[in-house]
């Protein structure tokens, strides 16, 4: 039984931010990759659609310039053929600040012959920006309800 | 071949929150589920961790109180023998102010007996709450690079 593809991808994506080794990552995108990371890319430019290899390589570039991965853990997993879902807790270092950012995240995504052929990933993304501003933001009680 | 889980489900939901119909749901959900909606609990305080049925259905009828659903597109959906993960895009109506909310979802869910044992949902909850303010929130860009 050869091991799926998330294993192998995650594993490079790891190694490409923490040790800005890209080559193996870059050998598991397909090139012609439909990639979104859905959040506040106005904050993180780095968020957001993407398409193709080189694109998604610059994003990661990006990434690995600006965070570390301290650690992860994945809380929910679910694998099919060439498809995979995990539900993550990532304790990420913010380089430019030092500060420590725990961040809740969900990936959809979907191999062919085993390279990354679509990914989406969603963040708590309210909780991110407070988290990165470093300061909470005062938000009113919406509903109609106590 | 039974219906999955995840349909009776999704169905009860959405009849209870749009039709305020709670019996079917109540059906479906464990005595003891563990049920959390991660998102700003300050601004809507039917998110977060909750224990049991009960708890639950107070949630949902909160969430009724609240919102309507338009419609919803199950974008990715990947289906265990007694687990479920999906990735949505909601259209939903604030009743409060009348105003449309587009919100992604993903959630990761476990039956029991055909009710739900555990969900875990993440919103793309800085998205969320910009919408429910009716305005963009001024971030600054945190990256250390273009």
């Amino acid at each position: 039984m050869t091991e799926h593809s998330l294993w192998r991808f995650s594993r490079a994506l790891h190694r490409a931010i923490n040790e800005r080794q890209f080559e193996d990552l870059g050998t598991l995108i397909d090139e012609d990759v439909d990639w979104a990371i859905y959040g506040p890319i106005d904050m993180f430019p780095f968020l957001g659609a993407r398409r193709g290899r080189e694109a998604v390589m610059e994003v990661v570039r990006q990434i690995a310039e600006n965070f570390r991965v301290y650690r992860f853990d994945r809380e929910t997993v679910m694998l099919g053929v060439d498809s995979a879902a995990s539900m993550l807790r990532y304790a990420l270092t913010s380089l430019e600040s030092n500060k420590p950012i725990s961040l809740r995240v969900a990936h959809f995504a979907q191999f062919r012959n085993g390279r990354l052929r679509n990914i989406r990933v969603l963040l708590d993304s309210f909780d991110l920006v407070e988290q990165a501003l470093g300061r909470h933001i005062h938000l009113p009680k919406m509903t109609s309800v106590a």
